[in-house]
């Protein structure tokens, strides 16, 4: 499949791919940013991959084109990812226009959201209506991955304890809804409880600077409940969204983030390839270590260093 | 007092501030680095104010000055701060030989780490023994911190559920302790059973790279119970990673890794004070935006735009 061998060339740190990386996108930029981009987080054990299988079934069915794309920040710390992969959702992941590919890695977190939005552009070009970009809901990626969606979802367990879960601050203030999960048989109660406090919570604590007010929903992966109400529940933000200019505003926003991080991740490539500035880091680590230079002022060293080295290379 | 006075200037984002906090940090690089840095996190709720009252006041009570410094990386996104201040810690505030200070602010993580470590070494440099750094604790500063301090306590509720709190991986790989908090009265057999639980899971997702087993204890802020033994497992672990070399080689490390962030840092206000760069960026933002040209491409042009500001530049 023509599209994984993109991505695989996206995805990789060697030089060679990065030209063709850039070559590659400058042919397809024309032909992105027509999807409805929805990113879904929640913590582990909340049933991201259940709720996916169900609400990507649903898009499916639509007769739309679904990608699902992952972020795990932890891979970062760990090397190694906590989410699985496609057999996570393998309903899914066996439907001809549902095509689901994992997290990619990177050393840093704006590197992985570079990648991402690489990732989601060559979907779109390869026709994807839909793109999902779940993530693992720890709190680190959720902010670098607001900048690649228009709608996020935040899936919620009830009786869970709001605290726990991050309701009042952070996660929330960048949330469209909260999908509370595992609304069925006797948890049904406690699913509703949820949702009335969850949405007297989201009335205490208005977002700013929006029209939308976030929807607080219930569902359940077993008995599909919920899941055609939060379809819709998107489309008619994407339409309020549209109509009221929110839309166009936010993803002039995300481009105009994403183009700083795009820089900076090069910007950090650039300075490791002067073996003067690598051996000059090295002995300056030394003396920060020794107490002989303080790190402010060792930095300020490392900066001059870098800008020699440029002067000094082809004009 | 003097201290506040200098972190004033440190935490300061003005030109001038900073070329003064370098002069500053110069002259009393050589009396830093000798304090005990514990990091100490939790999700929201867990009770991290009143363990470090009970905890502080038990440290100032052995006659040593402790300085609490906290860290909330959401003030990056809410521009407000989730904790509040010194009135969290009324007890420990009053006494002469402690020292709260609330979090610097920054724009980055990269920056919040910095100052934070600014401040710690100034804290030092004022004869303070045992720094206490405390974080929030949704997932996104507890890696940087981590760069900061010599032992890292994550404080747990019992019975909240394992998922929800990172228990299986991300925080716990980088905690020497857990403590689960709230031990006392019906809920310390709740303790009690966490305590198990998580000793178990520790054994089976045993660290990577050092000799030290995280342990697993149990505390009580109310009944006070715990407290004496979490300072002595802290004491003992100081002895035990001085005398195997791991303190060293972890303070290496994280000097080498600071560095690194202090540079960064300094590289972001380089690039931005060139009026050519800014105005190109602004070009390309427009470019990028409208799919003349995609974000690997632009930010190739942006660097090259770096470049010429430097040469053009005073040499």
């Amino acid at each position: 499949m023509i599209l994984s061998q993109a991505i695989t060339v996206i995805e990789s740190n060697l030089a060679d791919d990065r030209k063709l990386s850039t070559r590659l996108l400058e042919k397809i930029i024309h032909a992105t940013g027509k999807s409805i981009r929805i990113g879904i987080t929640g913590v582990p054990g909340v049933g991201k991959s259940s709720f996916i299988e169900s609400f990507g079934t649903h898009i499916t069915s639509l007769g739309k084109k679904l990608a699902v794309l992952t972020v795990d920040p932890s891979s970062q710390i760990t090397k190694g990812s906590i989410l699985g992969d496609k057999t996570r959702m393998e309903g899914l992941s066996r439907q001809p226009s549902a095509y689901i590919r994992p997290s990619p890695s990177g050393s840093t977190l704006g590197g992985v959201a570079q990648k991402t939005n690489d990732v989601m552009l060559l979907c779109e070009a390869a026709g994807y209506e839909i793109i999902i970009i779940e993530t693992v809901g720890v709190g680190q990626s959720e902010v670098s991955v607001k900048n690649l969606v228009d709608f996020f979802l935040l899936l919620m367990l009830a009786g869970a304890g709001d605290e726990l879960q991050g309701i009042k601050k952070g996660i929330t203030e960048v949330a469209h809804a909260i999908v509370i999960t595992k609304a069925d048989g006797d948890n049904i109660k406690n699913a509703l409880a949820a949702k009335a406090s969850y949405e007297q919570a989201l009335h205490l604590n208005p977002s700013t600077g929006t029209a939308w007010t976030p929807k607080v929903l219930t569902t359940s992966a077993h008995t599909k409940k919920g899941i055609e109400e939060i379809w819709r529940l998107i489309t008619s933000y994407v339409d309020q969204s549209t109509a009221d200019g929110t839309f166009v505003t936010n993803r002039k926003a995300q481009n105009n983030d994403l183009l700083q991080i795009y820089f900076q991740e090069l910007l950090g490539l650039d300075v490791a390839r002067f073996r003067s500035w690598q051996s000059e880091r090295e002995k300056l680590q030394g003396k920060v270590f020794e107490k002989k230079i303080s790190a402010n002022a060792a930095a300020e060293k490392l900066l001059r260093t870098y800008h020699s080295a440029i002067r000094e290379n082809s004009e």
